[in-house]
């Protein structure tokens, strides 16, 4: 199943409204099939991969979030293309929130006589969908905020200037999680200030840039989307991974409004001093409040600069 | 060999002027003695780890600092006692740079047909005895600065209120290091803003507290060291490792003064934004001239806050 969550990330970003599924078919200890959702969310990983097994009888077919129950235009639905093909078993980490299947893709699969698991890896697909589920429980895009700092919380000399706090094995990684993204916003005063391509320079994903968007008032460049605040973000059609780069007054407003659900926090192996912050006012009346809302979920070297990734408790 | 530089350790912070050495005897795999430089610099940790073991006839002894060549009124030369015990061979990280000795503690010893190996686990032991070692070579502490901060590099709100920032276990890890100083640093706006105490409450430690000092003009409180700016550490007799505590401004004047050796950063799972930033005005003309001046020596976790060790490079 963490194989099926680890292909499931890779349409991270690429897949809204449907989610980004994975699916893993196995025999005999064999990986006979693959897949996951293609771009624009057609076809599902199941088909791919039942597609690529041919055979699936006796197997085990995994997959990230329960299959899914209702016909559409572009494709039959995943629970009976599993009832066909006769998999021997079936292990779902997810059931389906979206009303057209929730647990009846699961009951259609078990009526044809094929086992079924579920709450596989619960926690991890969870995590590899939380653009999706953030979707359908919140009814607004999961929001990642980004943040590259010296060691004590600096991303500019007072004058502004930034290039670079972090190297270039941290700036590609964050290019990388543009890439996962279906939309990146900055700030007007970034925007001005910088007038940030906010696209994905890494070989390969040129093609992934996201959609790019500023928050605040006045005319947005031409393709770009404007927001005159981040409640705003539930409106976005199409979004369900939004990635805000900056600056502080971005990223308070989003921290004020309780709407970030996961911290990217790059910091360089450098002291600054005086300089600019990285967020600005969020509203914060006493510590203790501060407290109790984040925790490190992962941390990794790049180059000689540190990732800290925190979430939402 | 480690072992010793594990309890040289132990005398760290006790033992200014004297260097804190540690020393193990093995006999046929087995520890038969073990030594550590008492507070205030004598016993030596040789002596000590000799009388431990009295008989040491075929061993080998591993100490982490050169044997003392020199006799002086609180004791013998450490190289006379180990040409007396006679082991089989001895092991020595690194030679003392005390021109007394100098190579002369390993001439004796090899004179007496005693097999001697030098350079064994050196960087270890050299980061042991950095108090010691950089007072030799730069006539001054060695100077370590410490900060707890939140995600984004405050520690505290606007109105001062810092109470909690971290939590218990990177507040009791702090306490620890400061048995680990001879002597604790904090600027007069600390001290007149928070009247500290600056002692280790920490069982078992309360009478490891390190004396006291202020930076900045005026008097000093009875028994607290005055300090009129950062370079006058060089004067303080009987400090070789140096724990200065914040605030800002001090914490800037030292780093301003190129006068910090080690930075300790506990960073707790927080974002304050508006607030007090942890350094001050450093001077710093371009991101460039900040590079390649840290290199990230530890990192781990305290209860639900981050310690990351920064070294100078």
């Amino acid at each position: 199943m963490l194989s099926a969550v680890a292909l499931a990330g890779r349409g991270r970003g690429r897949t809204a409204p449907n989610p980004n599924v994975g699916c893993v078919i196995v025999r005999d200890g064999r990986v006979i099939g693959r897949g996951w959702t293609g771009a624009g969310g057609r076809p599902h990983a199941e088909a791919i991969a039942i597609e690529a097994a041919g055979d699936v009888a006796g197997a085990t077919l995994y997959v990230t979030l329960e299959p899914c129950a209702h016909v559409s235009a572009r494709g039959p639905a995943c629970a009976d293309l599993i009832v066909a093909a006769k998999p021997a078993r079936v292990a779902i980490a997810l059931r389906d929130p979206d009303p057209r299947t929730d647990g009846r893709g699961i009951a259609r699969i078990e009526a044809a006589g094929i086992a079924v698991a579920t709450g596989v890896e619960a926690a991890a697909a969870r995590a590899s969908m939380a653009g999706f589920l953030t979707r359908r429980s919140k009814g607004r895009p999961h929001v990642t905020l980004k943040l590259a700092t010296s060691l004590d919380g600096r991303i500019a000399l007072p004058d502004g200037s930034s290039r670079w706090i972090t190297g270039p094995a941290a700036r590609a990684h964050a290019h990388l999680e543009r890439a996962r993204h279906e939309m990146i916003l900055v700030g007007r005063g970034t925007l001005e200030a910088d007038s940030p391509t906010l696209d994905v320079r890494l070989p390969g994903l040129e093609g992934r840039s996201p959609r790019r968007a500023v928050l605040g008032h006045g005319a947005a460049p031409e393709g770009w989307t404007a927001l005159r605040d981040p409640t705003a973000i539930a409106g976005l059609d199409g979004v369900d991974h939004l990635f805000v780069e900056g600056g502080a007054g971005t990223a308070a407003a989003f921290l004020a409004a309780d709407l970030v659900d996961r911290l990217l926090l790059y910091t360089a192996p450098i002291v600054v001093g005086a300089g600019r912050s990285a967020i600005g006012d969020i509203g914060l009346a006493d510590l203790a409040a501060a407290h109790d809302r984040w925790r490190l979920a992962d941390t990794r070297t790049l180059g000689i600069d540190r990732l800290s990734i925190y979430e939402r408790i």
